[in-house]
């Protein structure tokens, strides 16, 4: 075992987008676990944008308190137990958990524990991207809410994130035609290049004639991964019986104001279409049968993981501003330790 | 037959609500019908918000076109051939049409024609109102959307008009508490008294202090009649799982510019919510089954026919701006001639 890790702690609350000194990287001393405890060594961090909303003083939700200034950032990662003196976990064990970006985590926290499925061959990091949360939004939000049909449009946002990079396959796989919104003509190029879009509009752009252009037959499926101004260009163009699947807001994550929503909701009645929005995680159950899907498809050659991955604690800061600067293709993940 | 007869037209462009010297009433000689054209005498016009769009100049939807400025305004009437030289319709007959307020109709528009239901027995003006697109809208939204529960709770917008005056009583039915919102202290009187809602809210008053005293468990159905600023206070008091039944619009009516839509759409997604509009119309087939339904409730006691009935064609475009300034309860009719 180590004598030393390392942490990164919120050196500041960051203002609007965050920037890489609005963290620090810090040096902690080991120590061993306490009764009712476990030391995790932890392999993978995975950089999620919605945790930015507990970066803000009193952030108001039930989910996680607002996080300290000084104190360890939280996020999700994949570990492996290194040593336990919980009854419930044995060393060797690889977790998936809600834990602070550091190298080492020492906690009684296991209720937030989810074990790693052991029976899928598979590369460790998919299970914080493909295979975890974001890949599976994808999936729910794809099946349960949107379900494409042949032929139809289906736009998507942040098209080239986590979720986005997997949806679009996804709905390929549905025998859709897609389109994805992204920053930038070569975020756009990607999209079509590496990521399999039928078509790509770049939101710096002229949106509404971009989708104009790209959706002449109107949108059957939004899947709307980012919330903000880009839903009022959505909702203009949808077609009879339209799905609007609201999955992410990272538009509003690093407002301070709320922004106001679309003034075109109406286009849901003379439409007859439907909104609808949906955590993941209250799929629980259904998370082996729809990673196995996902995988068939990989093994088809249907859909591929694509993953944006630093390395190192001192780039887990810098990971999580590249997400909403949107530098990243597909998962942002950053190594930790050798697996 | 008569010599002459009196027509609503529209004198000038309403600017925001209505006013009664937006219209005009003038008076027309009677010709006999050409070939191809039936004279139907109209009984009843029925006053729906939804018209107020095609009063604007350049009006964009696809359904009617703008109204000239001195043609007879277009509404819905109930009335009964009295000269037929078209061989589908027979002297006599009984017919719901999309024709102008007007005491005589001499058209050939006879696509829009649809026949009044001749088993069913109950007063005629029942199938403008409580059988007719407005009651059908309150069944339809709450059975194939809202579908409210034993226990739930159901708020109505505009609870008080002929859509709401409906959605209240069936949402007891299927069980549910019901808080209606209308405007002023005695028209929530009456929702309560007079329409069997369980709680009433002053839209003039504080819409969110009322709406948690009287939603102390939240709200699972949300039945939107208006749009409008309240949709913003009901979803920040959702229920995980609840449904959004778009039905209609009349805060947007009157505005010249877009209203910006509610702030916290996100709500949706932490109450995994629904969101979903309809249009009455598109569920034709099944007005039949939906007409004894809510003939079997009435006939049961649990649901009543509410109308705001005013009389003669003078007094037409004053019922429409009497819808606008919230003083119907109920369904708004006038009474053209004797049935």
């Amino acid at each position: 075992m180590t004598d030393t890790y390392r942490s990164v702690v919120l050196a500041r609350r960051p203002q609007g987008s965050p920037r890489p000194d609005d963290f620090a990287v810090v040096t902690n001393a080991m120590r061993p676990a306490n009764d009712g405890e476990v030391v995790i060594q932890n392999l993978y961090a995975s950089l999620d944008a919605g945790f930015r909303n507990w970066m803000d003083e009193g952030s108001t939700d039930h989910i996680l308190p607002e996080m300290p200034i000084g104190a360890p950032v939280m996020g999700l990662t994949l570990g492996r137990v290194v040593e336990s003196r919980h009854q419930g976990f044995q060393v060797g064990e690889l977790l998936m958990a809600r834990l602070a970006w550091e190298e080492y985590s020492i906690t009684d926290a296991t209720d937030f524990f989810v074990r790693v499925p052991t029976d899928l061959d598979c590369p460790l990091s998919w299970h914080l991207g493909i295979l975890g949360d974001t890949g599976l939004s994808a999936y729910f939000g794809l099946s349960d809410i949107g379900r494409p049909k042949s032929g139809e449009t289906v736009v998507i946002s942040a098209a080239g994130g986590a979720v986005g990079s997997v949806a679009g396959p996804i709905a390929k796989v549905f025998g859709a035609r897609t389109v994805g919104i992204a920053g930038g003509a070569e975020k756009c190029r990607r999209l079509v290049d590496d990521l399999g879009y039928d078509a790509a509009v770049d939101r710096y752009g002229d949106v509404d004639a971009q989708l104009a252009e790209a959706c002449p037959n109107g949108i059957d499926v939004y899947f709307d991964n980012v919330s903000g101004p880009l839903l009022e260009n959505v909702l203009a163009r949808i077609t009879p019986g339209a799905r609007i699947v609201l999955c992410g807001a990272v538009a509003t994550y690093n407002e301070t104001a709320p922004l106001p929503g679309p003034s075109n909701l109406f286009q849901l009645v003379t439409n007859h279409a439907r909104m609808e929005g949906f955590m993941t995680h209250f799929n629980h159950d259904r998370y082996p049968d729809a990673r196995r899907q996902l995988l068939d498809w990989i093994a088809e050659g249907r859909l591929h993981s694509t993953e944006y991955m630093l390395e190192g604690i001192e780039n887990v800061g810098i990971a999580f501003c590249d997400l909403f600067a949107g530098r990243n293709v597909g998962k942002t993940i950053v190594r930790l330790a050798d697996a």
